[in-house]
């Protein structure tokens, strides 16, 4: 297996994108070409011992920073290392593709570049959220933002793919994220939306609230992506700004600094379960290849989880498995 | 003053409500005349001391349930307590009126009963929320689903006269809810939105993304009230979930339960200043009257800080004052 990662993509590269890929070459034994300005790389594979068996590089001369336009800059810059490193999907030279850069940068790419599968007419980002429960798949946070209710049933089809496949659960529940409970409840698309999936053979549990979204009420939360986009990001705001407050608290008197010393390990381990780097990256589900997409802020141990995660979906064989999904129904 | 509270809205109505409403009499020395059914009123307002001379009953003989469908109950029951509450402060017999009942209902009363200030087309519910810096004001989270962008201008204008005499900050600056920063980020709605604002004498900033939503970046956030309700919505259930897991982590050892016990002050004044409780209810804006809306869940303290609220909005003669702001701009 062969995964091709976007050196250059991410708030930190190439630096933390090239330690986290020879982390993951070196614990899962997998190949990865990294893709970018070959002089770039260099001196960060020269500065870590890598296994030179399973590590290489494919040049590619441009760069789409985190900042421009999505679709002017994958038009104007042809050899950015987001649409080289596409490319050698498509030309079935590797298997998956990971980067951690600009994410509409990506979804464009791969859209114009892999094309969708049969019968899927958008992409979807999908995250893994943590909740009381365990864990939900969330689609779209944010790959098409002006989506019709038929792209929303086929994000629940592809989800529940994935759900059966990959994390092995037959007939995961799927909501829809809505402002109320009641089928009559949302806007006419919302609602339409909620028409579809009742009538497909999904595990349709019906609408869910905002407040619903860390319950583990169900499996997959299906949203558009203007919306899921906004809830995910306001949570990740809050996580933080929650941190902030309470550890503002400990400090402000005696008491609260002993106990945060005692608390120093339930405060680290609660951390890494609510920390979204440990659930790898988000997949976009719906192109014609194996595309994982990384938190600009990720970190080596982020970029190392995201291929693992590449590497699963691989192995498993998702995009196979949502085709005979969508084929069914 | 005299402030009417619908005895009969609420999750734990009536109970909490009076309790909440004696409080309130008791430390603000404001009439407040109890709407709802007299008998279901009257045992509690024994069981508690009350100050005879600030308390009234006014009797309706309706109640609409927390999941009744909102214009549908309104058009059904006409002699509900919000109806009739509502119906007192269009015949100016009273100053205020607060519900913790059924928030759709509470608005599609409140516009068809007291109807709209002039210039405005929709109503809008406004919340703070506490933030880094201190708190932001977050409009509309659920009034209206479907609005057109002058509608979002609105809320500008109307959040804006509530900064400047209220809370006595002068050009507040206000964001806009979107999925990126830039100017040409997001739907269609989102970008004319951004166009209606920026024309504007208001002090706008530009598009705000979810992550800023508890940073105290922006004094107003405008936002749809699809969006505005899940992003609320879900940050209510986030805090509650990260309590969750944390009490979970300091039960998992002994050194955590240690450090709870020195933390316990801590916590409980972390919880106060996050608790959405504290900050009152929230605020309609747009209709031709005070209106104040609180959280189903309200208990007695939550109750008394809506009608602190409502009192304060009377004072300050809030719609005067949104009255002369969107005369001028």
């Amino acid at each position: 297996m062969k995964i091709i990662v976007d050196a250059m993509g991410g708030d930190w590269a190439p630096e933390v994108v090239i330690s986290g890929a020879i982390k993951a070459a070196q614990e899962y034994k997998i190949n990865i070409e990294l893709v970018g300005i070959p002089n770039q790389i260099e001196p960060f594979l020269l500065k870590y011992k890598y296994p030179k068996d399973y590590i290489s590089i494919y040049p590619a001369s441009e760069v789409i920073q985190m900042s421009e336009p999505a679709a002017l800059s994958i038009r104007k810059k042809r050899e950015s290392s987001i649409s080289v490193g596409l490319n050698l999907i498509k030309e079935r030279k590797a298997d998956a593709f990971f980067s951690a850069g600009n994410t509409g940068a990506v979804v464009c790419a791969a859209t114009l570049i892999l094309g969708m599968l049969p019968r899927v007419e958008r992409p979807g980002i999908a995250i893994n959220v943590p909740t009381l429960k365990g864990s939900s798949l969330i689609i779209d946070v944010g790959a098409n933002i002006n989506p019709k209710p038929l792209h929303l049933l086929q994000y629940g089809l592809m989800a529940d793919a994935y759900f059966c496949h990959i994390l092995n659960k037959p007939r995961p529940s799927i909501g829809l994220l809505n402002i109320g409970e009641e089928a009559s409840k949302g806007t006419g698309f919302a609602k339409e939306a909620h028409h579809l999936l009742s009538e497909s053979h999904l595990n349709f549990a019906g609408n869910i609230e905002g407040k619903d979204l860390f319950s583990g009420k169900c499996d997959i939360i299906i949203s558009d992506g203007f919306v899921g986009n906004i809830a995910l990001k306001v949570s990740e705001s809050l996580a933080e700004t929650l941190y902030a407050f309470f550890h503002r608290h400990l400090k402000s008197n005696l008491l609260g600094m002993i106990g945060a010393a005692f608390l120093s390990v339930s405060l680290s381990r609660l951390k890494k379960q609510i920390d979204y780097s440990e659930y790898g990256g988000a997949l976009l589900l719906g192109v014609n290849g194996v595309v994982i997409i990384g938190h600009g802020r990720s970190d080596a141990s982020a970029v190392k989880n995201a291929i693992c995660r590449a590497k699963e979906e691989v192995e498993y064989r998702v995009n196979e498995r949502i085709i005979e999904t969508i084929r069914g129904g």
